[in-house]
């Protein structure tokens, strides 16, 4: 796209944000300058959508003191709750703050597009025609084949092409997974004491109940499933076993065997979501629990974290019963994923690039590890980084009581960042107090911004 | 890909195809050249595959007789059904045909690669960082705006960027759509007494009932919407009104209107299937039936006819009291539609490289319509060829009571095609007999052999 056309598309939203309201009358807008680093694009595209927008009576500029949004620009704030996606699929903002420190979303400035392009090239041009049809609702062969390749090797995965559902991310697979255990009369899936509620969502929303799994040190206690009591009729548990999602243990081995036990006893299913198993900074990965019993785990795994969200693309590796049934669910063709992205994926994958990124990454994210523990070691000396060394979110405890406080201490420098709070099961009780900080999510450009601006919220 | 990850591709899908059972034991397989052309690779990759595979055991090679599948090899037949798409979604074929003119799918060997491929490596390049994140369930706005801008143009819709929301094609946009008319207690959709199963399927899976309009010369029976009787509570539409599908007439000036006053008077909603609406032959295509009221219609188009299925990119322009619902059915962000796409698809369209493919489509869709008309003409008088000329399809009327054997004619001449009474409505009295020739679904390289074999079907 020209720059003008980028201007366009700025102004568009910057319009848009004042129409909502997610951008207040008065809201004092970032610099072009420095909205321009974290867009990725020209200063003077974002300058000349700014003059454009003062133009049209949306914004209003004064020497020296920047720019703001118009007073009589009208607001709708009804619709501002998701009129723009946080880095976290949960919560929008009502204001876009400085930094985010929210969990969820790689570097998206790394995404490494002239390798991506070189990929999608190579494939497109080799592509049979058929590709461009109604494809198999499992997804490409080309791909199926080399995630089931990269599986076995990266994460331990005992997969085979056949084996494999292409899906258009960890939320897709389970409202797919949610749809067969509703057809087979399961009525309740166990999910941990911390987690995602749009995942928990999507369960209840396919009429499934979500007990909690009791969780402590070691990880979620599996041994509670099929005990008399709440956990007694779960037909299958949702787990993150290599790095809990968000308070980062790995899941202890008697845990992992409890589990698998569980299901081998009562035919129950493990629904492994392995978000991000190849990050992991001081020692090899944890394989996935798949590995233990690839008849009662399904295995969901997405480029989300080790490329970008913004792909729509994911694999789950299915027990042989339950090929049929998710085949099914998918529809009779693919209706989903698109063909050239399997395709170049694939490609990608083939080529090595895709082990170069996440190796590339994996360094990158295991720096800003290193400088958020030092930085705290030196500025907040209370406040213990805990978890397991991986993945691109560490968890901060905090003196007990003060994360609310410190959450809006957070807002109060422009930082946006969750507390454990906001994942915890609406059935467990407050049993602690942290911050999940996502050190992937800021550009390069506010990096240092976004961890002093996080000190200095810290107690 | 190289050479060798589509020999190792094209090995894995015949092992694949020959485990399932749906490569018989004995059947014999196309010559690698006449393979090679209809996949768009090199003979020696189909060679080399071959050779491959008679060294693995699955098939054997006989001088002379060409090469079969194995005795030996396993078939698996319960898995067959859908082990690979036909064109048009609907039944998987046992054993795959030597032709096809199964309506549904566009030339796959038209797909303009180097010109996509060209659009996307402008697009990538100057996206922002954000646009690789979690995205606005709406879609890109980028897309947006192109289709707003391009439908105005091209089909009279009444279209902001604001009212556009971009989803997988068709069938989500439908499924979308079901799911926000069970949320408002609507119980019935009405369908055309002709269309997809596939997209009946998805109404009544969500619920929905889906009564049928009477049908006749002028189009779809619209005055009977609201009328005593068994059309009088529907709470929705669904109609193809500039092509129906697959039957071909365009909808009547005074249908269309009966449709809008329905749909005004009651609160009704029509969902405006507008499949094929840049393909017309003879003149100007008829606008969308949208900009009659797009307060009441929803308007649903795709890229599938007239780029291609794989994609996976389509488009809903929304009544303003919708866009917030719709929004909220397909999730908190955009969990479907590729990102990369989207915006190779704006620069696409934006560039005017859309334009020109869709003309030059139109060219080449309508000499293939001709083709067919005089080689009906001079071959098989008798068959009238019926509906608008338009499409990717034609209608071809058969003497009464002939529509099964001409069906099976044409498979034993190894044609795969559809009688039009596979896309009755259950609850219509069979009141025809006719074929429904997709004439845009061969390569340009089985285009004679498909259409002689048609002919000698006839009779």
């Amino acid at each position: 796209m020209s720059g003008r056309g980028l201007r366009t598309g700025l102004m568009d939203a910057l319009r848009e944000a004042v129409r909502t309201g997610r951008l207040a009358p008065g809201t004092r807008l970032p610099s072009s300058r420095s909205l321009a680093v974290d867009l990725g694009v020209a200063r003077n595209t974002v300058a000349d959508a700014y003059t454009g927008l003062v133009a049209e009576g949306w914004l209003t500029a004064r020497q020296g003191s920047g720019t703001h949004v118009a007073q009589r620009a009208a607001g709708r704030p009804a619709a501002a709750r998701r009129a723009v996606p946080a880095a976290a699929p949960r919560h929008g903002a009502r204001r876009t703050p400085a930094y985010s420190l929210m969990p969820g979303a790689p570097d998206l400035a790394s995404f490494p597009r002239a390798e991506w392009l070189k990929a999608a090239r190579r494939a497109l041009t080799a592509a049979p025609h058929e590709a461009f049809g109604y494809g198999d609702p499992r997804g490409r062969v080309e791909l199926r084949t080399a995630v089931a390749e990269y599986l076995a090797r990266a994460r331990g995965v005992r997969a085979t092409p056949d084996r494999v559902v292409i899906c258009s991310g960890f939320a897709h697979g389970l409202g797919l997974m949610a749809k067969v255990l509703r057809e087979r009369r399961v009525r309740e899936v166990a999910v941990e004491s911390y987690g995602l509620d749009v995942h928990r969502n999507l369960l209840t929303d396919a009429g499934l109940r979500t007990p909690a799994l009791g969780f402590d040190g070691l990880g979620s206690r599996t041994g509670e499933l099929g005990e008399p009591g709440e956990l007694r009729g779960v037909g299958a548990v949702l787990l993150t076993a290599a790095h809990q999602f968000p308070i980062g243990v790995a899941l202890h081995p008697d845990r992992r065997a409890a589990a698998v036990d569980w299901a081998r006893g009562t035919g129950g299913l493990i629904l492994e979501d392995d978000y991000d198993g190849e990050f992991r900074y001081d020692r090899q990965p944890v394989g996935a629990l798949q590995g233990l019993d690839p008849e009662r785990v399904v295995y969901l795994g997405t480029a989300s974290k080790s490329l970008a969200p913004g792909l729509r693309l994911g694999w789950m590796v299915l027990p042989q019963e339950l090929v049929e049934e998710v085949t099914e669910a998918k529809g009779p063709v693919d209706w989903v994923s698109s063909a050239p992205d399997q395709l170049t994926l694939a490609e990608f994958i083939g080529s090595g690039a895709y082990d170069r990124h996440v190796r590339s990454m994996r360094l990158r994210y295991r720096r800003r590890r290193d400088q958020l523990v030092a930085a705290l070691a030196e500025r907040a000396p209370d406040v213990r980084v805990t978890g397991i060394a991986a993945g691109l979110h560490a968890v901060l405890e905090l003196p007990a009581g003060t994360e609310p406080s410190v959450v809006q201490a957070a807002a109060w420098q422009g930082l946006a960042l969750y507390g454990v709070d906001s994942f915890r099961h609406p059935s467990v009780e407050r049993d602690r107090d942290a911050l999940v900080i996502g050190y992937g999510t800021p550009p390069d450009s506010a990096w240092a911004g976004a961890l002093d601006a996080l000190c200095r919220a810290l107690p």
